[in-house]
């Protein structure tokens, strides 16, 4: 192919690729949420990215659905759009399999989603977001559950209570407040959008005043049931907890408390993640209402988050071991031997280059790997093999069956 | 909503949900893969779903890209395409960063993928693809290390070298062979596909022939290079090998050995998956040839091929012990028990519902959790507690200190 003609070794704007260094820390992220999603009984559940577009037409929020997805025909001519979040679909299949299911039901899931906007610190066009979700409980329990929950996965990530705030808030208290102001809902809609934003606004109190006809005051924000929230979230050990009348979470589908899990850190100060109550979601596939509540907390602000706190752990590659091979004649012995160093449970590498043994310890270094152990007729030979751990430079003799031990013991 | 605007609980046509029984089977393929590919050293890597549309256009196969591909432009007027395979993902990733990696390169994923076709048994809409490709080895042993991995996995799901075979051929004897008919590029590409699609064709001698001009004379397929991999394969252990000469593979970029991983049983007769190798895919992005071999198995394939065979295990949820709680003012009481055990290790749901006992033991037992523990006064007091585990009936008095250990017990 001419020069000209090639093709960007480019991702697509704003997706990533994962080497796999970076799968490391995207695995490490997984796993932990994935632990503890699992201590609380939440079970794993799946689906596909691409959902018929109506699915998020009613209740994801008009911004999101105008101005941010990814829709588009099939060849058949149906629209279909690519998640920009996963709620609507676990709220689609807990609807169609509502007699079967039993309650209360706990569901987890690390999906990716999709959002066109500009890509920047925190924000992607493609993210993947751990959603817990439990559904059947109206009572504050469940809202004290996925909050611990919420909480229990930050200090798994090595956060304390201190490196985070919790900050709550209720949609219907919200909905009354305004109610009080004797506004529309449609009225009522515009200001909680604008209040949604005022953090990105300057002209906040001149905007509120234009919907309202007179000044906001800020006083008719109050919420009776905070305490009795934020009691039972202190007897469940969670003592971070605030009351932000100004919270709002940006998707229409929230009834009652909403949460938003924020770095108080200087150089992170902003939103992690949140949540809230939705108990009336499933009314969209024409069901009677099921009370649930769920967050959904995504790899992008994590990470950032992992890295102001220090809080990533090393790269440590899944190969325990690197085989060179000094001659090519000796291909066929290191390629048994590597055969029954993985019977032992080890994850054996070989090189096939033949180059210099210096040039194919540092491919193994230059991935990471830590033992390396080398191959030619002395030890096809003698069946003693000296294994290199190549962070401390030390040499070990060892017949075949000692290596696996050897490498554990190590390891640890 | 009224009824008749009510969306429908479908998925969207040829894609899956996957709820906590299917995540199972999933997560156990999954994993089975992922610990075979691991074991011979190789490492994970992820990429977007999203690619942009030129990355297939070159060497993807034009039936593919031109009629299966769900592709369309985005909000900024880019075409964009969710990826049908995996292959020229990997490449673009191992072209940009090629002079940062070191080789031989073994990469892993298990990536979705999308195709547009009418959904069928063994075909979907969108499948998950483990992916295995070795990067930098021209020799034969990066050819026997690809097939011998396939193997390994099929073996540790169980399978015995006689539920199946392994087919080869060689895209570079199939090239020559076409060079000897006298074939022009575009026709000899012609014949190439028409080959691929014998099986599902009645007249393939009448159209061969038209392509031809006479008649196909099958004893040009001879490929003397079978016997040395052969060979090959069965110091390695691999015994299940035969030479296919009418085995093409779809993709365009295969440059030598290609093969096919084929279920010989009776009742699911048919190819699995395969691969081969593509020393010149890099050069799309202008670079230089590197010498490249992998395979991409299927999920769904796989997922019939071990119902075929009876080879996918029983489900068993996540969930260890589910707490009944029989007065609602026990609920703090089982929620902080529940925080004790979870410290234990064990993964624990509380039910907040305050029904009939029998009613939360059933919801455990409909959702395969083997343990339960009822908590009431009693219980609260004496601070015993009676585990039950459903399978047998059996019930067993612990201390809290005791529940985690029983539980490992009985599980192992």
């Amino acid at each position: 192919m001419a020069g000209k003609d090639k093709l960007s070794t480019d991702p697509y704007k704003g997706v990533r690729d994962f080497y796999p260094r970076e799968m490391f820390v995207q695995n490490y992220i997984f796993d932990t949420m994935r632990e503890v999603a699992e201590r609380y009984g939440y079970l794993e559940y799946s689906a596909s990215i691409l959902e018929p577009t109506e699915l998020y037409e009613a209740k994801t929020g008009e911004e999101i659905v105008e101005e941010q997805t990814y829709t588009f025909m099939d060849r058949g001519g149906r629209s279909v759009t690519l998640r920009p979040e996963m709620t609507p679909s676990v709220a689609r299949m807990v609807a169609a399999k509502r007699r079967e299911l039993s309650f209360p039901l706990r569901l987890y899931s690390i999906p990716n989603a999709f959002r066109y906007e500009r890509p920047q610190r925190g924000r992607l066009r493609e993210h993947w977001q751990l959603n817990c979700d439990i559904f059947g409980v109206a009572g504050i329990e469940a809202d004290v559950e996925i909050i611990l929950l919420a909480s229990q996965i930050m200090q798994a990530f090595g956060a304390k209570e201190r490196d985070f705030e919790i900050r709550v808030n209720n949609r219907r208290a919200l909905g009354e407040a305004f109610s009080s102001l004797g506004l529309s809902e449609e009225r009522a809609k515009e200001l909680r959008v604008l209040i949604d934003k005022k953090d990105k606004i300057d002209d906040f109190n001149v905007r509120a005043e234009a919907i309202l006809g007179k000044p906001l005051d800020p006083s008719i924000f109050n919420w009776s049931g905070f305490e009795e929230l934020q009691n039972a979230l202190s007897d469940a050990g969670v003592k971070n907890v605030v009351h932000n009348p100004e919270l709002v979470r940006g998707f229409d589908y929230y009834t009652g408390t909403v949460f938003e899990v924020f770095d108080i850190s200087p150089e992170n100060n902003r939103s992690l993640f949140g949540g809230g109550r939705y108990d009336n979601l499933l009314d969209i596939f024409g069901q009677e209402s099921l009370p649930a509540v769920g967050f959904g907390m995504g790899d992008v602000t994590m990470r950032d988050f992992l890295e102001t706190h220090k809080l990533l752990p090393e790269y440590v590659p899944t190969t325990d071991l690197y085989i060179c091979v000094l001659q090519n004649e000796h291909t066929g012995a290191a390629q048994t031997l590597a055969e029954k160093l993985r019977e032992q449970g080890l994850n054996v590498a070989v090189d096939y280059s033949a180059r210099k043994i210096g040039e194919q310890i540092k491919a193994a270094d230059k991935q990471g790997i830590r033992f390396v152990l080398c191959l030619g007729a002395d030890e096809v030979a003698s069946k003693k093999y000296k294994v290199k751990n190549l962070k401390t430079g030390e040499e070990t003799e060892l017949d075949e069956s000692g290596v696996g031990d050897f490498i554990w013991s190590q390891e640890i």
